[in-house]
């Protein structure tokens, strides 16, 4: 029977651990007792779950009283209209664009707010990192987006280190794969289908002192300062998201936190990276600055060839790897599930695809 | 052992068999293959899952073309803010106020829309179904929510049976408990987390002329319209409450659909609403035109003895029973997946119940 090796761009991978303990939560009982999905949001039982999603997460973000954490739903996108509605109503929101989500994060926020791009690379295709031009005076906060999955770019740090405007980060697709220095952000969040999980749940980390900017006149159910309010729980919560994010935020920790994901990430996609760049047949579009740890983006010289290659690739057991059809050609997503041994696996299928290449040739 | 039975406000018990079928939807292969909350929404796996879903829940509903079908997440609640901003941008929003939801669903069209509450029952404490009085001219809908889960009214049928104002329906505590005039309905939604599954999912019908009315303005992640053209997935769903209510839409087809469901609930309901009406020891607030058969709400006589008795139901693996902590008291929640013999297990109790506080009076 074939190995399977998942580098799917999301719902991702859970590592095995996870699914087992995933599993077990929803095991049936024989006797009728309620699962944890058929409990109440409110009792004990389901308390338990929240006060460790919480607990859990506030350590791997590292920030104490100075933000509020939010446990939403609605994914990313919902935030793309939520931020400017909430945070911008009387200025500018000012947009990093380095790809197809900040792009879709711009477009959201137009409707609801004026809206400057600051910095684009929608010129080149989004292979590079935009520069930060000037930021209009009247700007609520300064967007980018920390990783984008499509076309494989990723900031190594935070932007525009020395501006005084609240920073707001996008990192859905890279949250918790590396140590990151949160404590620059005003505002991060994060759809958990990537490295936290499975979809339902949408982390948000708020900067209190922002909260007193968020318009009275906004319905409660779209209002950070009611969902801070509330404690979260203006209303039933995806509790299935929420136990899974639960299982990952806790094995992160027991894998040795952030450093330790940071330097498996590393290995993974220096491995695979090398290997792409080491044969002529492999091309990687991005720029070596802006190369993404999670998400890796190449094609195959020979175009025609790529069908045939995921076809292959597909029946070896290694899944996963379409690029987004807005882009097309091969997408390798690492995220933290992902383990070293699949990476080599790649490798060694990319490595044999090169070999065969150059006899063909 | 103690036998359980779960009579919680939701989220709710599921039949045994879906919880099966769930946790085997959950199933950890041991070869890293992926389970099916770990592959792409958009893959063929998934997308299998999801045509199930839209089938099962259109036969239900028994909708033609005439509405389209919009899989939506954030609960009840993003709809009661999404509702006006959808659909009464220009006109008012008509209210019926039957209880705590409704109540709150009136909070949140007040941010965005001008509102109308054209009856209400607020004043004799949400005991009775409110009457219907002048809707406005420019009434844009006629909002009522069939079934308020905390004060255990119901309405019989949908209300204003002679209006050619688009009806609209919040009937998340009741969905598919029985055969209902859907056709009648303009907009009928309903939070998953009560007859139709887990928390996450947010099913929404909204008749296609009414899409018309959307602005324009609206981000799309908003934007019913935008949902339609999306095929509700403008981003990734929360897969493990659309796997579940699947599962939920499949039993109650194989259960005999919704005629057989009606059967089973007012046999329930009647028992149960029988019991507390010949005992004294026992009042049921509500009127019984107004009844609910999801949510049977009452009071001991003797209300300083309301603590003891939970506790001893709670010790006879009656769990659940707590009214919600804005009206206190007692609540029986009835779902499609509560069997008839947990209700007579909970008659036993209460006729036992009855015996003792005569002896004891």
């Amino acid at each position: 029977m074939t190995q399977i090796h998942n580098f799917g761009a999301g719902p991702t991978g859970l590592p095995l651990a996870v699914r087992e303990r995933l599993a077990d939560a929803l095991k049936v009982p024989l006797d009728h007792a309620p699962s944890l999905l058929e409990v109440s949001h409110r009792g004990a039982r389901f308390l338990e779950v929240a006060a460790r999603l919480r607990a859990g997460l506030r350590t791997l973000l590292g920030l104490g009283d100075s933000h509020e954490l939010l446990l939403m739903s609605g994914g990313a996108q919902l935030q793309f209209a939520l931020l400017p509605m909430n945070l911008a109503s009387t200025g500018t929101a000012a947009y990093l664009e380095s790809g197809h989500w900040s792009k879709t994060a711009i477009a959201q926020a137009r409707a609801v707010s004026r809206v400057a791009i600051v910095g684009s690379e929608a010129e080149r295709g989004f292979t590079a990192l935009p520069s930060l031009g000037p930021i209009p005076a009247d700007a609520a906060y300064l967007h980018y987006c920390g990783n984008e999955t499509i076309h494989g770019v990723q900031f190594p740090a935070p932007p525009g280190s020395d501006a005084t405007i609240p920073l707001v980060a996008d990192l859905s697709s890279e949250i918790f794969s590396r140590p990151y220095p949160f404590e620059r952000l005003a505002v991060v969040y994060a759809s958990a289908q990537k490295n936290l999980g499975i979809p339902g749940l949408t982390v948000v980390a708020v900067r209190r002192d922002l909260l007193e900017r968020v318009p009275h006149s906004l319905p409660t159910i779209l209002s950070y300062r009611s969902w801070a309010e509330a404690d979260s729980m203006p209303n039933t919560p995806a509790t299935a998201a929420w136990i899974a994010t639960t299982e990952m935020v806790e094995w992160i920790q027991r894998e040795g936190g952030l450093t330790a994901m940071a330097a498996r990430n590393t290995a993974k996609a220096t491995l695979l990276y090398d290997c792409l760049d080491r044969h002529d047949c492999f091309e990687v579009p991005v720029a070596r600055e802006a190369r993404s740890q999670m998400n890796v983006v190449f094609r195959l010289k020979d175009r025609a060839r790529e069908p045939e290659f995921l076809k292959a690739a597909n029946g070896a057991g290694l899944l996963g790897l379409e690029g987004h059809r807005a882009v097309g050609g091969i997408r390798v997503s690492l995220y933290n599930a992902v383990e070293l041994a699949s990476v080599q696996v790649l490798v060694a299928f990319l490595e044999a695809y090169a070999r065969e290449g150059a006899r063909a040739s």
